[in-house]
């Protein structure tokens, strides 16, 4: 079984029930996500074994977050304890015309006052086959972002596959740092990145032109990355908060491989469906590294999924993304 | 700030949760809203000093009610306390092809028990830009119709700019007069008003063609009634419990201004659609009267928002209305 | 008023709430129904005077599903009780591209260890007009096929209408028979089947082409079964878990005739539409036999109805189903 | 089997879930009940054959309510339907000094409306052993106590068991008549009357010293009354809305039977207690009359039940019953 | 109407429903409150005009707990808007041996980052009869400490009355500083204060002897801060996490005032008692100062209701609280 | 780390919520739980290396019963899968003197079928200090009772402490053999039993006398069985659903060690208290086997805190069970 390591922070959700705003809501649903735990998370119900590193206050709030990881397989042996609080979002889920709204109370949590020197990477990541980060992490404290470089060196050296999801949020990066004096650094270290156009000159300092496409982008990527073996992406037209077509791409050798379009018309939860998309695509390379059309087509299947299932996190078994690959739409009760 | 009284009736409602049926449900959802109080409120969440007139019992379950327009900064100094029951209605929600359901329990409330001479208007509508009131508050008795007339006369007096949401409901008018006989004297102290087509013989007194289009309908109206200024109305098609298309009409000087079409696919809730497209025309009004485009597009915009938010107010911040008019399809989560 | 004995097996149902997991679940909602109780149910809501036969423990939990047939005005007379266990499932509602799951856990119930001689049908079937029983009840044991011939036999003989539904489950048909031993010899002295081209061969032991259309494929079953007036079925397509098309199709004096199709957009419930659709086809025969055209049509608007109900059950009224018939799509609030 | 009939008003209850005050409730329970209704079911949970005669209006909520019965066996043949709205009451429980707390909302309810001659009461008693009423009827209209005085003939001529419940409610009586002017007549038809000391005076005219024990003052209801068998009374001692002591009592034969003091301490839902006591009696007269101890002992160990049961009805089983009465205190789990 | 201003923080609470641990909780209960704000809330149940002032971010949170003291008819419109994050507390209700826990949350707030100079105190306090504050605020920062003296030497220049509850929070004062070298000379501006025993070293700096009674510990409070003229304190025993017996003291003018003691066995939600019995002591004062045993009485009377009232607020109205004080234990349902 | 293994049955729990009954319950709370499981998480929780072997279906309701194992850290590596169905039981939780009431429904369950020679014990219990079993297992199956057997050889050859709660019930041992005639020669295999006076003869063979004392009945069974060390017992006074007196008894050493009593008055869930009070005990005797009274106080706290916990397991910590044993009542909230 091969092995994954990713590395983040373990929010709290609260989100508003049903589709009440928050002035209307008198409970908040809790759920435990993270980006990165989501892409554990994801690859464990895939089969892989999963670790998850982090840093968490040492009270029952933070139990019960890694309690949930640990109820779905992802070992946490690893994450720290110390601080004082974890991160955590509100959530209005929208509906139609009317956005999803989050409010950010991440700020002094415990993991953002992890210093380099604290983790182990050696340690952690032996036996490891893929190791994951997001731009989260080093959005949220320069120390953070010598945390980042601290792990991908280990992981470089020791040859493991680094995968990155850009996962850029404005209203992160607010310690006096743009991205693009940070992230290209760490990016070197990278074999697999999920980002977009509108990163490209933001996060990663490479200038695009307005109507370039896609592929000549990710080639300029790759000549400034040359690192980097996939450059995966996604695409939604026609989207409200209720719904929208989407569409995966993956660049590899060269090439642009999209996956076929799924009409998401009746989104449950479309919470960490990037992070969803990003353990496909994982998965995929992980698996059949070379059949870039297959790791493009099992991570479009698996985000779509994701659409259908409540929280931060895709609970969909390697079954039932193959099935979904397979053509199977849902319409029938499988009994 | 503009200031707005509004006057009418506030309801309890008791709607079954999610799609139970009544015989299902072991629960019921409690909302407080009535059309008039729905226009105040959606007003004040726009910025406008909103007060709400009307008569409740003295008991916890009208403390409540009026503890929610509190929640929200409507002002109720000057409802009135007397009679015995508030009057409430039971929904149930429909879905695609079941219509949703109400059933009325309004009847020997303490509001339809208010006589001519109990409220003081001037008092009232001292220092208001506006006022509102709908086509209910005249179906439930004669003497609530003579009280209409007495605010009107004083409004008009004043000078304050007068709405009305004509609102017709079939399973009121129980007194004995047919709106015909009742709503035409009162239509001549309004500057705006909201109906429709149907409306025109049924409670207007004023016939029209089968195929006579809007246009020439509204002109009629005009004609008969001087004094308005902005007539508004709203179309929808291809409609089932589940979705429809939408559009707000506004016909003013002499010309009827359209909305962008919105394909409201997937609704939360529908109740208080009509009187969020209300307060959104007198919103764009008392703000730039002038911009009739504005104004429906507003106006539509809001009522669009309103089929996102249970319970019947639209609890749409002006922020987001304006956004919903700039393009934005609630696509993207806001963080 | 006609009067209808349904026999089969009455289950407990425990759905994960909303569109949670099962492993994100700490309830179940609990609905009572099963294919035949269903189809009682919903013959009774259009006025049929209703009996259901079955056999449970004699514990609480079988109380309350009874009472929930008492609650509807469905007789429970002649159900007998013994045995240990009421057959359950659980079910996880689906969403889009992922599926309803259904897990059954029904073996060793009371029903299925119903012996031929514990029922006396001459004194049940008396005064009916109709019997109705389902493909699901041989599945489960040899014995229960015999105690369908014996009841099937009594019917035949008192000249009552007699329909089954086809229900073919993979997951049953567990001692050792195929269907196409069991069910033929079941069949011939029905009057009124629905089934689908998937059953014939399978089920029947009738072989059809690839390509060949319902109406040969229909025509070679009542060939088979002479006693056969009446072969219903339903199309689905494009479906999801969400939505898709339906349609009802009816076979009957050698001609097809097929009601309009329906787009369900926004499913709140399918499970039972089947049954639905069982009902509304059992009401038109009951009510004008001859007028086939009418008989799928209220039994394609009944089961459409169905899809917007929780539960397994149509509590949809008369009236509301001939309204749907008449083209009222829900998009009115009935107040 | 023992066959009952009992006359009066089915109420909607709305209650604010747990121990919240109505400000802060989103939803209120539903339950269905009314003190001639609560008898009828426990009787019948008792295994007594019991029908429920009221008048209701024809909507789904009055279904809804009729329903409840019919789930737990009552028959409702007999109701009739007109008028124009169920009667309701909001309901705040409370806990230890906080009392709970009722409104009414059940004027202009369909039942108040019901006149002499409405009712078939010679149809509807043939068979009956028994007849109950309440109070409550005559509280609400004049004509109502017509209405009762029509029953209670026809019952008297025949010969059935009559028992009423004196249930005093200060906020009914409103339409100009005092209690004693009215009840008087009616309880000269009655075998059994449930009521206390500080009903003497207020409504049955029967006037008492301060501290006449209860034995004298039911001795002198009996010389004013002599129809009357059986008198019946509860006591509470150190009452808070959490917990109290609670015995039963009985005068029958010219003798005083108590029943052991039960313990209340951790109420789940008094409401209906009363009615759950009086069936309790009722159940003891039609089976062993003479026994007047079993009689008390079986009441009082039925209404302790009641306390344990959300909603108004007692939905204990005749075993329970008869278990609390042999010592069982609910300490074991029974499995 | 006297006028009352309190100072203080606004949190949001998040409690496990029912008694379900953090870890078994998929959702969290929201309230908003905080010792002063309750204090503010329950004075305004009582009658008088109560405004709130504090500083909270500019998000739809904060506008959410603020929408709930305007829901209650408390002012807040001195409260500052800016930071960051609105302080939270996650509380698990326990139960019988199992403590309820508190897990705060609240560094780094937009409370904890006020500053002297910010609040215009003088135009806020105008027209005030009263002062509120507590050992909360100068426990988060040692600005916090800044602007209470800020706040109390305005106060005491307009001779407002002034009142303080010590509540000491042993997880609180992590700036450097210890209780008792702050509040000694905020302590010197009040006029009256709840504490007890304990607090008398820790935070006033007055050593007590092991046996000390309540009446000489109080006195040297009295010598210590001359202008004290009322201390009140509270009293419990037996206690478990589900009940205790809670009695009121009062020390004013010499003596010791205790009120009746009361047995809370079935508590709903203990959180924001002391709140309660403060707001209780202050509306004493204002309403009759120089009648301690009714003051004590009626605070003990408020905080007892408070137990029976789920959130942290004491939503009990003047009369219930009377109510209580005259004897009524709550064993009667009111209707 | 010490390391556990249990072997039993895992079960579903499917209960009525709040103080619902079956017949009023729209939903169920699901719990997952067993009585050797339940032992097995609660010591995991006390820090002990927990496993926990079974047999269960493969299906997602199996899937998630593990899963609740693992969230709270017990290994169950060791489970097998197969056959067709979990057990589960319904529960109606009593109040007062209404008992609760468990309805089973675990016959033909994947782990009543299993056979001796599908567990590999040598491996499983290698490394282990203790293995626990209850006398629900033998009482299913005579299979079962001989894979106890298996599992028990194995156990005592390796010298591990060997723990077994008699745990009769009635509605088990339906195969044929009486307790008496299978239960003797496991019992010979054990170390710690927990059991009562009235398991003596009925379990275990031993006549007593009637007024025969607890020392005198464990001294037999210690003569009976020489092999045991400790005889565990808990005592309950004055009981109802609601509440009692709790008391813990532990034989060893020739002498009988009682702990305080415990006054649990407001009982949230007692099912599995004797689990954690096993639980409790094994704790004990693996942390200081010779200091039986802080043993038997330390278990009796442990189950003490069960009854305060939502579901069949006990999530308390040790430092909470030691803290109840310090003499913390449960009266401060801890902050």
């Amino acid at each position: 079984m091969k092995k994954t390591i990713t590395f983040g922070e373990l929010l709290v959700r609260l989100n508003a029930p049903d589709h009440r705003r928050f002035i209307q809501s008198t409970s908040f649903e809790v759920h435990y996500g993270g980006s990165e735990a989501n892409v554990a998370l994801s690859l464990r119900k895939f089969g892989v074994d999963a670790s998850f590193v982090s840093r968490l206050p040492d009270n029952e709030i933070a139990e019960s977050a890694l309690s949930f990881l640990h109820q779905h397989g992802v070992d946490t042996e690893a994450t720290l304890f110390g601080g004082s609080r974890m991160g955590l979002y509100y959530l209005e889920k929208g509906a139609l015309l009317r956005a999803s709204k989050v409010i950010y109370d991440r700020a002094h949590s415990s993991f953002s006052e992890l210093k380099p020197g604290m983790i182990n990477w050696k340690a952690i990541l032996k036996d490891a086959h893929h190791f994951h980060w997001s731009g989260i992490t080093p959005a949220l404290s320069y120390s953070l972002a010598a945390v980042c470089e601290e792990a991908l060196k280990v992981a470089s050296d020791m040859g493991i596959l680094v995968s990155v999801d850009l996962n850029f949020r404005a209203n992160l990066w607010k310690y006096g740092k743009r991205p693009s004096e940070v992230m290209p650094q760490l990016l070197a270290y990278c074999d697999v990145v999920l980002g977009g156009k509108d990163d490209s000159e933001l996060i990663l300092g490479i200038p695009v032109e307005k109507d370039e496409d896609l592929k000549s982008v990710f080639k300029k990527w790759k000549i400034r990355f040359p690192k980097l073996k996939s450059i995966a992406s996604t695409v939604r037209n026609e989207a409200t908060a209720s719904g929208y077509l989407w569409q995966g791409v993956l660049w590899q050798n060269e090439r642009l491989y999209t996956s076929s379009q799924y009409a998401l018309t009746n989104i449950v939860d479309r919470v960490g469906a990037g992070d969803a998309y990003m353990a496909g695509i994982v998965y995929g390379l992980l698996q059949h590294s070379e059949d870039a059309q297959r790791t493009v087509d099992f991570a479009t299947a698996a985000a779509s999924l994701k659409h259908t299932i409540p929280g931060d996190v895709n609970l969909a078994s390697l079954n039932e993304v193959l099935n979904v690959m397979k053509g199977d739409n849902g319409g029938r009760i499988l009994r």
